[in-house]
């Protein structure tokens, strides 16, 4: 199997994210990454390969190009104004309650903020989403990533191709960055397979958390499905989207499926979800699916609450690729690092039809 | 002169606030109103009384329902929910960038979440403002005092009567806790004055920062002219509101005056402003002025870049009273601590038309 790495996510270090209000050792960082890319490069049976650039316009097909312009000048803007934390987290948000009844006139002038602690606030969803010098390159080469296995797909001939993208996507709205999260990545590698195929594309989203990024680029199309299994946002981030009832709307309606699910899932639990899921995805026209894979479902994982096992991956991969589509792959979360690069090679060799285990080959 | 006064405030008494990501120590702490409290005393030329309750209804008559209620429950719903950080202070907000393009179906989905963390961050503006066990009967308190001050004026024959509120109100929108502020004492003193006297009123607002939560709230209303001196919000809090061409709409329009200014105001450049501040309040009908009283504006202020001295206070004052209409005079912010005292007794002293100086009496 092809896999697309780059090591341009390396520049995306912070060290640090803001929970309640407090400074934590961050959990989105570059080892995530070299972890997997060990564990694929060990088991021997996975190709690693470079993304190529795709330059801008898939990426402003799906995000707001003053989005994008932030996320360029951020860096270079703290610098400019002192701004001496290592990273650029915002203490203030532009809020639905700022200007709550502020008429057409008055919205008018609800605009980008000049100071960028109130550029962030205006951009970004929480105070978990550090940018620091490397950001942007890495954002911008984990959608080159999640673009160039699209390609492998429609034009390399392969059934199925896992892009290693890291920072993750999912999260990432239209105007807005999110939850370790710049760019979408699956999102606009859906819009890509839309535009260069013309079929329906289904988003499998996977990750412990909902993909509200995914839900509302889409939330008013009719030709992308987004199916996502996630922790409910009564308890879970970003509490605010993920509910059952978020059906989609106008043409797009019915065309968004969301499985929010208790504490605790385990793996029995969690496959006849899943099989809803499947089911739903099955019943729509179309030859592709792009899954948001997350391994933050991992029973150990520090932030979050299901109860999965390394052995339920494996199943897992298997059931998706038995839809028998073509399959995009692109990495989202998951944080316990220690079982992260098996978690991921399971999944993959879940797809792939080979038995999930032994271990790691005892050559490496 | 009447002071109000009462000791609910101590309550609110939160250790840090959150700066970009990074937890410093609380500015807005209640020793600032303490030092005030002892300085006036001091004096010898103020009465302090304490406040009357007055209920639901005045605030009710400003604020959302929703943002009242969060405020009385989110401490218990914290302990409830294990959240052992001392203080809420959300990290995931409620957006503008959310669910943009959301539909009139969709945005029926955008309601108020349920973990704490989330509904912290359903109504919160930013991560400076936390809420600690005693918040809510803090700022009911601040209230009261703001609402007894209009009771001594209207009813007491007081010409000039001072709150001590704590914490401070002018960040606070209709659905909106921000700014250390979490109901607008201010608005809700405006609003009890033009309910019952049937005439307009002006609110000045003197604090280094723009009033967003007062002018939100009379953003469509001639009744109540909003007027405030303030540093650019291209540079500071709360970034996205308080320019210039802010003038209010529909019925409200043209009264919303914000003078927003560079950094490094001094004396003579504050007085020239606010002449042309007093200008506008004397051109509008109306017999009682509601001054928004920030001493944040002080050279020596830590977090802000205003260099007035102790002195020109007292002149803001003699300006403020020379308008010849009552005051009800309601304190905001100032963190510079060693001056806060002698700051609000020089400008409180310069509205009686007594010496600024000598100092405090030996006998203190």
């Amino acid at each position: 199997m092809r896999v697309v790495y780059t090591p341009a996510h390396q520049g995306h270090d912070p060290v640090s994210e803001t929970v309640m209000g407090r400074e934590t050792p961050a959990y989105e960082v570059p080892e995530r990454a070299e972890l997997i890319r060990a564990a694929l490069v060990a088991d021997g049976g996975f190709e690693l390969v470079g993304p190529t650039e795709h330059g801008l316009d898939p990426i402003l097909a799906v995000h707001d190009p003053g989005l994008v312009r932030f996320l360029e000048e951020a860096w270079a803007q703290a610098e400019r104004e002192g701004i001496d934390r290592g990273a650029v987290i915002p203490d203030t948000w532009a809020v639905r309650g700022l200007a709550e009844g502020f008429g057409p006139e008055g919205m008018r002038l609800v605009r980008e903020p000049v100071a960028i602690a109130g550029r962030a606030g205006f951009w970004g969803l929480d105070s978990s989403t550090p940018i620091v010098a490397g950001t942007y390159v890495a954002a911008r080469g984990a959608v080159d990533t999640a673009l160039t296995a699209v390609d492998l797909v429609l034009d390399g001939g392969e059934s199925t191709v896992y892009g290693l993208c890291r920072p993750p996507g999912h999260h990432a709205a239209r105007s807005m960055y999110a939850g370790y999260c710049f760019l979408n990545n699956a999102a606009i590698a859906a819009e890509s397979i839309v535009g260069r195929t013309g079929e329906r594309v289904a988003i499998l989203d996977l990750d412990y958390h909902h993909g509200n990024g995914t839900e509302q680029i889409f939330w008013r199309r009719g030709d992308v499905l987004y199916v996502s299994i996630h922790a409910d946002p009564d308890r879970q981030y970003p509490y605010v989207l993920g509910r059952a009832d978020e059906t989609g709307e106008g043409p797009g309606a019915g065309a968004n499926l969301n499985l929010p699910l208790e504490a605790g899932v385990d793996d029995r639990r969690y496959l006849e979800v899943l099989d809803r899921a499947l089911e739903a995805i099955a019943a729509t026209p179309g030859s592709i699916v792009v899954v948001s894979l997350g391994f933050d479902t991992y029973r150990q994982d520090p932030i979050c609450d299901f109860a999965l096992t390394t052995a339920v991956y494996h199943e897992i991969g298997r059931r998706v690729a038995a839809l028998g589509r073509r399959l995009v792959v692109l990495q989202e979360g998951g944080y316990h690092r220690p079982t992260l690069g098996e978690n991921a090679r399971t999944w993959l060799r879940g797809v792939a039809g080979r038995a999930g285990e032994p271990a790691l080959p005892s050559t490496t």
